[in-house]
């Protein structure tokens, strides 16, 4: 059997100043030496709701994708991956809206926190058209100054919260006065369904980029221990390569294209190029 | 405040020969009296993430619209319906595969079961190219033939189960000879962001026909009382009348596309105007 | 049809210094004119399953209770509420754990957060005994230094965040500095059941004072809307008053008992005399 | 590093006439030497939340108990478990509604039922007393005649399914002829906390007999990855060896005891012993 944990060269990535992912484990753990990755175990879930014929790797590739690509999902849920994160408090906040994950998290009232606060390296303006973060960096003077200032308040606050537990004050109420920036620690569990959700929002530009950084830390880690079903996600999610049409759009698009004769897919997939054929004649486009 | 049940002028759609849907009971019931419909609830639960302003209907509209092109799901939980059905059990298999509803289903442990089985009006050959079921039908002859033994094996089983049960065999062991076209009962609850997913996937064409006629009576149910989360769902969704590339299909399209001038949309919404040249762009269209 | 409501007679109950939980709707809303409570909606689902006949007010009691006795939880799912909170950070993290909720938050990202702070009254000492909080109160001096101290921490915070918007900088990164006493506010929507798991743990001493209170306050609202449920949740759960006997205390206490008689029950249900009677012989005791 | 499947003597239990379960993986799979079973990982998942200090196998069997008694269920999510069954259709369907487990089931869409349907070896009277099964055995001969017409109805039912099927009918329409004792198989996977929950429910008596040989195998085949964990459960849950007294119960109980002095726990667990005193202690015994 193969340790698919192998696959993976450097188990803990760090992420911004001084936190980090690291895998703990997966389930598949152990898969047959002619394997080499997890992937077959969705397969194999698979297999028993609809074949159960050929099972070389590469029929498993195409089973993956029919599967991916047609919304089959509860196979995915056969693989399990457990992390451990070191985060901010505000990135956490984020991620934990995810309800489909298992944590369990470091606990102010049970421990005293340590003096570990978030740092930017990079700070950006407001943007003027999106409600949400924004892309351009303010000037290196003004952004030393927000520093510096996060700094202060930090430190400011940690060494206030250190003297009132000195004087005995409860862990649970003292941590009240410190910021958001303090980093935590959690063991976060979750399968390859529900994962592939998150990182198709969270690896997405328009997630703040401090949280952004833990989803690409996630997807790099997954990637050698499930290159089929990543490969396949890439290719048929909205999200990351595939692309959604709406209605209108779809109209819009049929108006251009009239006449337009369709050319083929670059896939030796017979199933993808029917699939293909048909949403381009649904574009109008000819098709022999 | 109106009461959006009434918007619904049949509350129970029968279903096959014998079984039927029910619309029981929606979150929220009662809406204020300028607003007829339950959407106003999802731009609510928005509204407490994103913005306070302006409150009109219209805005509403917008925002629902924008919620559901961007996958922020969560204010659609905020709608919840509850549904009575009566449906034979290899339908209730499939839709209980659905784990985000909440289910009361009649016992064949506690009760005996009627005899009420489901008997086809529309029999179908199997599909050569298809795995699942098929579209033709068989002859008018053999479709009778097989509906005649379905008949005769369920009168047998029930007549051998009522038998069985009137010398006192437990309930329990005695259903086990009934046949999965028998009908049974259940509640059946869920919010409107998991019954979007359920009825993509259950008003598809790949559903067996007869668990198909179920979901299309739900839908029937809900547009009067979201009639604007249903439209923008009908409009954005890959499985209704949106379409998804993958990214070979993208590529393809760009080569086909490529010096063609995009037709705009016919959307007087700015923001998906704007979203619609992105995606002309990324195809290769020329955009002025 | 009675509004359920009209049952609440305060819908907002103020919490901590500056919060509120508010109970926004109910499922179901609408209820029987002869009912007046939310209860029978419980009994309506479990009826689908287990039985058909009588259906009184008063056996809708016996059924509720026996269904909570008897861990069938599946009913308790058909009751839905919906909750608006203001609340601080470190409260919302807690609560935001319990994965069954549905919750739409205040954005730090879209809008600009509020100058408003918790400030505790009460300000406990670390336990000596528990790793978590502690019962007894600092001294009042050494409180209102703990207390100005997190105003002049709070006030700096804000001053230097609103200063940091004021330049352009983004909202998201901006933030980061504020404390997690800083209020929030969101939508919380979960059903019965589950509420019922929230309640116990989050109602229980082992709770943080400042969670609890909105613990407190959730039971409050809900206890006009479901009493029936209520009262039965309280008397069958270990975390209210039922007393749940390990395997070990089980033994100990059988040996205190042996050769004594049991009393019997101050409840009229025979049933419930009945599961006492087993219990009791089961500890030991005499039993005619 | 040890495999934990090595610790399962047998991999595969049979169940009723023609099923089985076999435990397929668990998470974790690989642990360190000198620990031999997975319960490791729960004590590893709960230490970021609650305590960093000591860590040996004692530590752990005592933070695993604690965790238990006191609804600290998260991190037996951690331990994640999957299971090959086969196992009659009335069986699934009851198991199913088990909504935390993840499921791919064979297709009567997809593939062609085999010719397998359980025939019971214990035919039971229906119970006078409960609406459920009975414990009572109809005589062998009347249970020999409802063996024999179970099989005469399921080999017609299943002729007529082949006649169809090689007439060319489709096989979804064709399988709905068939009665629930014939067999299906699935993959069932589920993280501890759930399979505890499971488990109460499932290995208790008012469980169809069918099923519960399912659950009993179940257990049976985790018991020596998990060791720990299952004693625990064992011990602390009421429908295991635990007791759950109702607030009725405790009052009565507490009238039987006064002035009756608290034998002592045979635990060297002060913390146990401690909790003990206060049970006690609220059952009006006399504590010293």
């Amino acid at each position: 059997m193969h340790d698919v944990l192998e696959n993976v060269p450097e188990k803990t990535i760090k992420c911004l100043d001084k936190g980090f992912v690291r895998i703990v484990d997966v389930l598949p753990r152990l898969v047959p030496e002619d394997q080499k990755t997890a992937d077959y175990a969705v397969a194999e879930m698979a297999r028993v709701s609809y074949a159960s014929g050929t099972k070389s790797v590469n029929d498993d590739i195409g089973l993956i994708k029919y599967l991916l690509r047609h919304f089959h999902t509860s196979p995915f849920e056969g693989i399990v991956l457990k992390f451990h994160f070191k985060l901010p408090i505000f990135c956490a906040r984020q991620i934990i809206r995810h309800r489909t994950s298992s944590v369990n998290e470091a606990s102010g009232r049970y421990s005293i926190l340590k003096d570990e606060f978030f740092f930017p390296e990079f700070v950006h303006q407001q943007s003027k058209t999106n409600k949400q973060g924004g892309d351009e960096l303010v000037p290196k003077d003004v952004s030393e100054e927000f520093v510096e200032s996060l700094e202060k308040l930090s430190n400011e606050a940690y060494a206030t919260y250190e003297k009132f537990l000195e004087q005995g004050f409860s862990r649970e109420q003292a941590r009240m006065m410190l910021p958001i920036n303090i980093y935590t620690e959690w063991y976060w569990q979750c399968n390859l369904h529900n994962l592939f959700h998150f990182l198709a929002l969270r690896c997405d530009a328009h997630t703040q980029y401090e949280t952004r950084v833990f989803a690409d830390a996630i997807l790099k880690l997954i990637t050698p221990i499930v290159p089929v079903c990543v490969e396949a996600w890439n290719d048929y999610h909205p999200m990351r390569n595939a692309l959604k049409l709406t209605r209108l759009e779809v109209e819009a698009l049929q108006k251009s294209l009239s006449g337009l004769k369709a050319v083929s897919l670059e896939s030796s997939n017979k199933r993808e190029q029917a699939e293909w054929m048909e949403k381009a004649k649904r574009l109008g486009m000819i098709c022999e």
